[in-house]
Formats: structure tokens, sequence, C-alpha cells
């Protein structure tokens, strides 16, 4: 079975709010094995809803729609759906009394406009409503399914989970699912792994791996299909070992880990704790960390040494390595990072120097980056990068870089 | 003018990402006075590419593309619309090179697959990509136009806001007749803000007034149409000036002004410099201010201070505050701010306390946060909040609340 997702609201076409239903049905889809071909997004207009209903009958089986079941003139799903269609609308009076129920409930009055809500398409299968007042619904119609969901992600979310789920599993004939697992990589490109995995990537069909770059990052999504998910999962757990054994140094991590998480995981489980100058990237690193539940376990603290003086009067950098190798040289990266470590007396200290742009800057160009790591038993290490981004980039970038050099130490 | 804005990518099919290209650029054309009717998103397959570009040929003038542009075997849109077209693919030799460049600069190897990158579609104009390898490009052909662009955000707001909008305004045959202009307000609520606005909102059609709230913020977009384009700023200003005397104490900026832009500006403009406490928002607050270039002329630098232990250190806050007050309250976020621009030798200190979430921590509930801020002549101020969101949220929101403090405060 595959499916179209068709949102409609003009609010979408004028950029004022998100598509986030069409990626969560989708989501779900995946995981029911329902493939997804298309989503559309059309306004509030009769004609040009009514063109998106036939384009998706032509190449869906199911035709899933979200919005335009208020109250409003605007609201016209059901009335275009059903006109397009040739069936009726019919008052459903479980909706209509637990419509009453919520105004009474609420204290308000009611206007009759609120009615509306309650008409469902003749003979579909109601999904009840348990956030809001206009109810969902599902009907099938020669070889076709229509399901009607409303637009506000508070509302839909529930509905969908609770009983559109269900609804499509009775729809489906064989039961084959979907199982995706998301590998993370970092410092390698899209080109280098796909490159690297060219030959098992033509050649395995199932589960199939597909790269994806963003944010500085690749991912591998592997897909399988199989009607057993025990065999689908030990599918992919075969194809995950195949991957590793060649571009297993760049993994960090599954689905929507994150480099942060998975440093601040280790560094948790170790009892170790961390401290931080940051000069190129002020605070951001930090930042992320301090994103995180429980951040206070593993950070002290740091500072943000922004200008040489800083760097000189708190984190006590050398007058004579600022003169001789600037502030952005692998001298200043591992006296910020060995001098942070013993002012908040922690088991790691980690600083960040560098040109974030627009450069050039003391002779050296934007991208020039240094990354100091040292650790409590008097070791210290420092990673140049030459990053091309812009400012914000490289910025992101290096932190990135940060949590990969980190991992790779305490791995 | 109407556009359809076809999203290319398995990713957006299998629910990975969202569609958040679909939203920046009708927002952008909606400026331009271009209508869009219709977004469709596709996979990473040739054959339902192709039947989405037939659709969107049947019912639009201009098709744009996001997506697809990479090097990967996956990406196809150039290849696909060619076919499509009964066009043909020629090497940009500028493109190329800048690839090269790119390559040499971060000092890795360049693999075959990244010079397809540089193939565009015969007689298009090429759209500059300067934060990524894949150009953009637009094709005239017969009556409709055709832009492509890149996937990721990071690469494609930039190039079209750079060469996408003005490409598109050469397109059109009259002048743009849609002219916006958002007002941008903190500290009030989107409820209160219509509420207090409600005369104007109802009685004015052109520019008309639309509320939205988002990030903490709330913003007014007042829309002009006119075929004059200083007819339309005139019809702006007026109602901005009506606006302003109603709501003015809350208004901090323009259209994508940010609080921090807004805040960092006004420090420059008068010589000042900053220093930053940061126990709450540990880091935050000057990782935003350091994503502007330039943040050196005002930042001199600040410490994130996590632990008790590190606030007095470091800080010098008293024991005897930190015993008495605890971390979280109006007398630690003082001795902060004060005992930072003491230590960095600033104009302006300012301080962040507070219990992120989740809490309650030490007798205070999630949401209680101070605000130091202490000026070089000696006045120091304290603000409290109680802010009512999850733990990012409520770190994001404070950091907003210290610029808004510090705006008023240098206003």
């Amino acid at each position: 079975m595959n499916a179209e997702i068709i949102a409609v609201g003009s609010e979408l076409l004028l950029g004022q709010i998100v598509n986030s239903n069409a990626q969560f049905i989708s989501e779900q889809l995946a995981d029911l094995g329902v493939n997804v071909y298309y989503h559309t997004s059309v306004g509030d207009n009769p004609a040009r809803l009514k063109h998106a209903i036939e384009v998706a009958q032509k190449r869906a089986d199911l035709l899933i729609f979200t919005g335009g079941l208020g109250p409003t003139k605007d609201d016209l799903t059901k009335e275009t759906i059903s006109n397009s269609l040739g069936t009726t609308l019919s008052m459903d009076n479980e909706a209509l009394e637990s419509i009453k129920t919520y105004f009474q409930r609420v204290n308000r009055e009611m206007t009759p406009n609120n009615e509306k809500q309650a008409l469902i398409l003749t003979d579909s299968h109601v999904l009840k409503n348990e956030n809001g007042m206009a109810p969902g619904m599902l009907l099938k119609k020669e070889d076709k399914a229509y399901m009607l969901l409303p637009g506000p992600p508070s509302e839909m979310r529930p509905m969908f989970e609770t009983y559109g789920k269900q609804a499509i599993l009775n729809l489906l004939q064989k039961k084959e699912v979907i199982h995706s697992r998301v590998l993370r990589f970092f410092g390698i490109g899209e080109a280098q792994l796909e490159t690297e995995l060219e030959e098992l990537i033509v050649n395995q069909t199932n589960p199939t791996i597909a790269p994806l770059a963003g944010d500085g990052e690749v991912t591998l999504r592997l897909t399988a299909k199989h009607e057993s998910r025990d065999i689908a999962v030990s599918l992919l757990d075969k194809v995950e070992k195949e991957v590793l054994q060649i571009v297993g140094e760049y993994f960090y991590g599954y689905n929507h880990d994150s480099l942060v998480e998975v440093g601040f995981n280790m560094l948790k489980k170790k009892s170790l704790t961390l401290s931080c100058a940051e000069s190129l990237t002020g605070g951001l690193f930090q930042g992320q960390l301090t994103s995180i539940p429980g951040a206070s376990e593993v950070l002290s603290g740091g500072v943000v040494c922004y200008q040489d003086e800083v760097k000189k009067k708190i984190l006590s950098v050398k007058e004579s390595t600022l003169k001789q190798y600037s502030a952005v040289s692998e001298q200043c990266a591992r006296e910020l990072a060995e001098n942070v470590r013993e002012l908040f007396a922690t088991d790691i200290g980690i600083s960040f120097t560098g040109v974030a742009g627009p450069g050039p800057f003391e002779g050296q160009p934007a991208g020039t980056v240094w990354i100091g790591l040292s650790m409590k038993d008097g070791r210290t290490k420092a990673f140049p990068l030459n990053l091309g981004g812009g400012r914000n980039g490289n910025r992101k970038r290096t932190a990135k870089y940060g949590w990969h050099y980190l991992i790779k130490e305490l791995s």
C-alpha cells in the first residue's frame, strides 16, 4: 500500500508554519510498512484542493489529509472531498455531544458554526478527537481509502497514534514491516563515505543503505523490509557490522543521537569532569553541553576568553606564547587546555582557539583552528583543523570536532 | 505569477526531516508578490519526480526545486529535469574550480563523484553557492521557469536571499506589489498584544496587521499592497507609528532582527564592553553573542560558573551569600555581575543564575531566575523571572531577557 499526505491550509503556502504533520505521519507510516511517495500542501481553496485529490487518486491507495476540519468558512476539507467523491455529509451525534460538552466545560457559548465540526463523510469510521473538537475519519470508497485528520499537531498526533494507526493496520492486507536504523558518522564527507562503501551500497537490497549529509555530519539510513520484525532487526545488525568494518572509525551513534549526548554520556559513565577554555567558540561548546539535563555532573565550568588579555590574566597563557606563536597556535591551545583544567580542578580541560571568520586574522585564514585536550594524567594533545565554512559553520563544526576528539580519547 | 515548490529527497518521505525549505521560500515569495498554490515533496526516484514535474507544469509558472543536487547517486534532480525537458547538462567551469578550491583548502581528496556537482542545466543562469559546493540555477524554457536550489538550509537560504530573489524579480512582468514589514516585540504575550491593538487590527485593511507568536517573542507582520513601492512604504510607516504609540515599550526591532543583534549594535555604537557570568545559561548567552562577526569589539569574555565552587573561587561570590541566600538569589546575581565586571575590567557585567529544570532545586521551582546587571558607574540591578517552560525553553528565554534588560538600560 502506498500513501500520499495532503496538508490543507493557506498558512502553509504563506510560510507561516512548517508542515511538521507530514513528517510525523511519514515516520509513523514507515514503521507500519506503508510507502509514502508524495507530500502535497494546498491552500484553503476548493478548486485547487479538488485538483490535488484527483492527482493523488492516480498515484496513491491511501490519501491522508491534515487540516481544514475546523469551524470557520475557510475549513472545507470535508466538503471538498465529499463533493469530489460524490458522497454526502452526515451529522455525527456522538461528536456533536462532545462539542456541546466542551463548551459547557469551558463555560463559553457555542456558536452555530461549531456544529459544522460534527459533520462527517457519510459511512466513514470516526477517529475520536481527545484533544480538541473536530473528529477525524476514515472512508473506504472503491479501491481507495481517505483519512481526514485535524491540523493542530496537538490534536492530530495523539489521534493518529491512538486511532489512526490501528485503522491503517486494519486496511493492510499483509503485515510487512519496514524497520529503519540510522548510523551517524563524523569526520568523513558524504562523497568519501559513499566511495568507501560503494560496493556494499550497490549490492545491498534488503536492507537498503542510503547516505545523507547535513550539519557537517553524514548519516546512513539502513531500511529493512520483512514480515518478521526480529528478522528485519537481524538483517540490519548484519549490514551494520559490514558497514562498521569499513568506516567504523568515523561512527559515533544511532538515530537521533548527537555528538554532545554521546560525549556527555561517556564522561558521566566514567565519572570524569570537564572544564573549557573557549576563544573561537565563545561559549557555544558549553552552551550545548548545558542544554542536557544533568550537565552539572560533568561540567565544572569554563572561561570564555575572547581577548588576549583574558587568556593571559585569567588563564595564565604566557605573554611569550602569544607574542611568538599568536593566540591561534598549537602552543596557545595546549596552554589554555592545561591551565583551565588546573584552574577548575577537573579531570579534563578542552580548549578552542582559531579564526572563525571573516578572516584572515593575524595572517591566518578563516577556518584555521586549534583544539587542545589536557588530561589529568598530564598528557596534552592539540588538533589542527582547516575548515571551509562561514563564521558560524566554522564555530559549530569546531564544537563538533571537540566532541569527536574527546570521544576518541575516551573510547 | 504563481509558483510550486518541489522538495526532492526520500528523507522527507521517511519523516527523517521536516520540509523547512518550503516554509522559508514561501515566506520569501509572498514578499515578492508571487502566489504559491502547491508544495510537493517527492523521493529520490526519477519516475516519480518526473510525474511531479508534469503535474506542476500544468498548474504553475515557476517551479522551484530544493534538494538532490549533491554528489551521490541518489542526487538526481538535475538529471531528471533535464530528461523531462529534453535539455542537456553542461559542466560549469567556475563551479568546478570553486569545488576544487574547497577540497584544497580543507586538505581533503576530491573524489570523482564531486565533479557531478558542477554540472548545470545547459543555458541556465547559475546561482552561486557561497556556503557549500553544489551551485543553484534558473532555467527559462518556453513559458515556464525552473529554479534549482540545494537541500541543506544553510546553503539554500543565503543562496535564495542573495541571488534567487533577484532572479525572480527579473522574471516578474510587473514590479512587486506586496510590501511587508515585520515589527518585533519582546516581553508581551500574543493575546495581550492583540487585545491592545484590537481596534487597529480590525479597522486596518491596507496594510493589514497580522500577529504571530513564536520562540517567546511576538511579531506583527504589516503587509501593504500598492503598485508604487514608495506609497506602500509610506502606508507601512503610518501604521507602524500608530502601533508603536500603543505598544512601543515592547518593540525592539524589524524583520529578521534579533535581540542579540540589536543589543550588540547598541553596545558597539556606545563603545561599551561586556563580560558575563553564566550559571543557568551555561555559555548560551555568550555563544549567541559570539555568533555575530565583530563580537570581540564588545565582548571581553566571561565565566561559565556551573558549580558553587567556581562561583566562589573564580568569581569571588561570598561563602555567606551562598549559605544564606543560595546561588539562585538576588544577592548572588548581584555579586556575580559586579565581580565578573571587575575581573574582566569591562563597562558592564551581566549574570544569569536560576533553576533551568527539571526542578525543584534547593527548594525553588524550575523557571526561577535572577539576572544581574552591573554598570561601571557602580549601579547594580537585579531582575527576577518566573518562567514556565522546560529546561531549554527557560534557558533560551533567560538569554533573551538578558538582552531585553540590557537594551532597556542602554536606551
